[in-house]
């Protein structure tokens, strides 16, 4: 059951899709403390949710800020990164009440669960003004179920964009995206997209390209579909403020761009320098900025990542020209001391996406005047869905891939998230498995991490226990950082035969990938989930953070420790393990419920089969495309002597036409070759 | 067997204390590698040591820089830390090669453990002179234990310091400190220290007092040892320039600072504004400034920690004046762009600790001038030999406690040092559980880490956590910085009475702890060590990261997730464990060897006893100096039936009569109460 409470006034984002009634009676659970609520939380309450935050899936233990933030470093001490995903369910033991809420709010919400007070969870909003539902429901799956209905079917990529994407913010012309395609082709490894970064841009301005770099978009794209592989621009939140740009001078004329309290557009540089930010949140602007893609889609590209739209801001130049005459004054005064030198530090330092900024431009909503800070947290996803909704009408009944770093719950509709700036560190591998049921129980199925880690140097066994996992993401992607080491999957070489089985297992389980993919898009279900998901009685298996169900037959449970040649796994009932080195090269054995230290080198991927299931593998093939999808080698675990069957889907992958019956059928063990 | 190999002509560092041949023959093992040395690693191949340094007990994986650094995030990316310990063993597998290896050398030393390459390790020094000790021996343990041997016994502290330390930046008064000593007593909390950071001080100045916060530092000094509490000041490197200061008049009279290439001394701000840094590889300078420690103890202070001193550096008048002149240009310009913003945000964020400005800067070796950035690693540990030799001549026969934050092996035998600035972070107690055999086997015994996390806010939750691996720490310090949240253990009230049982159960262990910390010392042996120096020939005990053998008896694996109800275990053989709620209330349990799924409940401790030990345990008392060791309690293993004996030692705690054999004496199970 769900119910609507409504408080104030809210302004109106969206998230949901259906219109509730205002439930009158008192909000179950929830105590009423000052301006937010309260609930006393037993030891064994489990908190899940709140979509992209640092720490496990298990929320309890910490403070967060539902504040869209472009915070490249996710350690623990983090409260907010990119996006905001303020639903969260309390899931009870032994009796204990379960249930999930949603607060739709535009602004920052506060949650404090347990870490004021170890057993105290509270959580307010910066304004009196937002929605509450609260659903009970049979225990968490069934509340993220019902909740999930509320808010909208998440979107679907083309299944090429279940595929490997290569990226890296430094590929710079024709040539180095040319060299990627023929690193990963020459060295036998599958690929279906390669990233471009903010350098294919002329200036870094958006719907342009860089004609020196790149004379012929249009060819390469054109030679680059020839071997499989797609082109994936990057789309930047800020415009360029430049009168020689197209979309600048389009976005002034039209009035399009948020504007400051005296009516002139408001200023922030970010890589094209000085940038303009056009005001997602009215609907013509969003028709008008989705329609500027055509210029990529002209030349045959099909698929984007918008990207710096919390909206980060290098800095304004108020706020610039401020700091740099504070520096000029002190040292006119000579004998600068600490406090002078602190102080410095700090203007430097506090420069970017100042929070003080964000009070100084203002959207127009519904004719309403609305200052930014108020509504933050809508941006990015509004950015997502100015492009998600237009390219369904520049390109009508086919998909276009898109992701997006900053959201909202509702954005999910239009495009993915990948999971932001991460860094190369084993913490960051284990965050992104933190990560993956969080924010897929928000609505974002179509998300991955940046495998290998986006900042900072990776290291040979940290990209390949990485991919050991990545390899069951949707959105797959390896990119890092300029001035970072190379890690296109092709540099490591004493670890290329690993890479290639691993990379290759992942084109062969695609099949089942995509189709459980797509039953948790149709049917509001899920694709990674926490094992107590599914195992709700099973007290150890509501434990577990480093394991997680992936559809309706494996479990995953990766090394994410450096030189671990091995890991504990805990099996809530049986399950076959299979341990393996590559599609052919395998062990399988039958291990019995309770818990396992098992061996896995660098190298292999152990999966668990559930009892009763089937997974069907294809043979690789060098990108989506070209996996020859009519025969099947089956994996299974009959437990009880019955064959397994799958229950499969299988679609043309590029077409909007998803709902057809055909699309299901049967698989049955019966059908082993 | 230790070989020693020498190239060219090094600085001295007098690290080692005795001297050995220099062999003339091969150097075994290692393959010259252009200017370094080379190593192929097997898969199973351990690599231990190299100290203060982030990630695992194994170091392979990373690459890492001996450049003793001012580094508050201690995060995978790291390179290096607080300390320079050279020392490493390659502990081999089933029948490949063990060795250890010691590069004397006073600059920078690179290592690469399988970073660029996963199976080899190379590493480098700065300079062409150098030392380098070959250890060979049976296995890792006996290597490092010979080791020990050649760079002299390690510092002992007094006994009280051994007990709890509590520590803020940001007590600034008198009244701060008695309100410290009130909440522990009132509370019923053990304590034997309060340390006193920069703020008692007047101006930040070394060897000074702020009388108006503190006006008879001296009364309040006996009144807290009223209460058994020792109050411990910080001493920074730098010495404040200030000619009413009688430090600095004395160590400009005598020319005693470090000098620039004109002759002028070294100017750097630190926290007393602009300051000078003491020559401290000058035994003369040395013997002086060690002396002015006598201000305290004068005062009745009998402890100190040493701070800042890699040296730390805020910033140089120059540089300072060069980035507030380069902002005044780029004002002047008018127009800046995102380059302009990039640069200026690079010069204000790299004034500190630049490593150019350790190029500015010279020493006098042996009447030699040589270059600070050649001699770097030894500046911060020749802080702690200045005030650790001197302090033996101004308290004689009496034991005065000392820790630093910056180190090199060699100084290890003057103090001992703290891990530095970490943060609150379920991260950071992992680091803390791997840098302590780490350091310890390079000789820094008495070592901990700030409990509960320096930089950051705490969580009630893990202020415990670490508390449960704390207890076992021979420094134990609970230390924040300010603008953090609160993190004296009496003001987490719902986790109090487990606190206190903890921190109770910290008291009744410091007979074995003291006994097991003295034995290390005095036989060059280990207090916490990796399983695999006792169970070389065990695989998995080889993996093993976050359990830690702890003295001749037991086995320590502390809870380090957040929200984790207990942890899985690996036992080597069969152990007795006990899960400690307090003293007196706790479950016993013999385990088989292998592996176990163990609970563990917030304000629980698990602690094995290996088979045939024996634990003495004593009442719990506010302090040490209260304990009555006259009794004890005996927990024991007895695997075979005959009764348990422990090798124990037992002195005063305040004298350095060591040596004595009266101090050992036997006990057995019999003793029994």
């Amino acid at each position: 059951m769900i119910q609507r409470f409504s408080f104030g006034q809210m302004i109106p984002t969206e998230s949901v899709v259906c219109s509730l009634p205002v439930s009158e009676s008192p909000v179950p659970y929830l105590i009423q403390d000052g301006t937010g609520w309260r609930y006393e939380m037993a030891e064994d309450d489990i908190v899940y949710g709140l979509g992209e935050m640092v720490r496990g899936i298990n929320k309890r233990g910490w403070h967060y800020c539902a504040n869209n933030s472009d915070e490249p470093h996710h350690t623990e001490d983090k409260r907010s990164l990119y996006g905001a995903h303020n639903f969260f369910v309390v899931s009870g033991f032994g009796g204990r009440p379960s249930f999930g809420v949603f607060i739709d709010f535009a602004g920052q919400v506060e949650y404090d669960i347990g870490y004021t007070e170890h057993d105290v969870f509270t959580f307010r909003t910066a304004e009196p003004d937002y929605d509450l539902y609260l659903i009970t429901g049979d225990g968490a799956a069934d509340i993220c179920h019902q909740f999930r209905g509320i808010i909208g079917r998440s979107y679907i990529p083309p299944k090429w964009a279940v595929g490997l994407s290569q990226s890296r913010w430094g590929y710079k012309s024709e040539e180095d995206i040319r060299a990627v395609a023929k690193g990963y082709r020459d060295n036998d490894l599958p690929l279906d997209m390669i990233c471009m970064d903010i350098d294919y841009m002329a200036d870094f301005a958006d719907f342009t390209v860089n004609t020196k770099a790149f004379p012929d978009l249009a060819g390469l794209s054109g030679d680059m579909k020839q071997q499989g592989i797609h082109l994936i621009p990057i789309i930047d939140a800020g415009i360029r403020a430049d009168e020689q740009d197209e979309t600048c001078q389009e976005g002034l004329e039209k009035g399009y761009f948020c504007k400051k309290e005296d009516g002139t557009p408001f200023v922030a540089a970010v890589w094209p320098g000085e940038a303009y930010f056009a005001d997602f949140l009215r609907p013509e602007v969003r028709d008008w900025f989705g329609k500027r893609y055509k210029v990529l889609t002209d030349l045959g590209i099909d698929g984007f990542w918008n990207d710096m739209n919390e909206p980060s801001l290098f800095y304004t130049p108020d706020r610039l020209r401020s700091a740099v005459e504070r520096a000029a004054e002190l040292g006119a005064k000579g004998n600068l001391d600490m406090y002078d030198f602190f102080a410095l530090q700090q203007i430097f330092s506090s420069l970017s996406s100042n929070e003080d900024d964000y009070k100084t431009f203002y959207h127009q909503i519904n004719g309403q005047t609305v200052r930014h800070d108020r509504v933050h947290n809508l941006y990015g996803g509004s950015m997502t869905r100015a492009a998600g909704e237009t390219l369904q009408t520049l390109r009508p009944g086919t998909r276009t891939l898109l992701y997006s770093r900053s959201s909202y719950i509702g954005s999910h509709r239009y495009g993915g998230i990948w999971l932001g700036d991460n860094d190369s560190s084993w913490a960051q591998l284990r965050e992104n498995i933190h990560q993956m049921p969080s924010v897929q129980l928000c609505g974002y199925l179509y998300t991955g991490a940046d495998l290998g880690g986006f900042g900072a140097d990776t290291t040979p066994d940290l990209v390949l226990r990485w991919l050991e996992f990545g390899i069951f993401t949707p959105l797959m992607r390896n990119h890092s950082a300029m001035g970072t080491r190379d890690q296109e999957y092709y540099r490591f070489d004493k670890q290329l035969p690993a890479i290639r089985n691993i990379l290759n297992l992942r084109m062969a389980l695609i099949p089942y990938l995509y189709s459980e993919f797509m039953k948790a898009v149709l049917e509001d279900g899920f694709y990674f989930r926490p094992l107590a998901f599914d195992y709700p009685d099973d007290a150890m298996a509501r434990q577990v953070e480093d394991q997680l169900l992936l559809g309706e037959g494996l479990m995953v449970a990766p090394v994410c420790t450096q030189n671990a040649a091995g890991r504990y796994v805990y099996l809530p009932e049986s399950m076959k393990m299979l341990r393996m080195r590559s599609v052919d090269d395998f062990d399988e054995e039958i291990l019995p419920a309770g818990h396992h230290y098992l061996p896995c080198a660098l190298g292999e991927v152990l999966i668990f089969l559930r009892p009763g299931h089937l997974l069907p593998l294809v043979r690789p093939a060098r990108c989506v495309a070209e996996l020859d999808e009519s025969h099947f080698n089956f994996l299974s675990y009959s437990a009880d002597g019955n064959p397994c069957t799958y229950r499969m889907y299988h679609d043309d992958g590029l077409t909007t036409d998803y709902l057809r019956p055909e699309h299901w059928q049967t698989l049955t063990e019966a059908a082993k070759v």
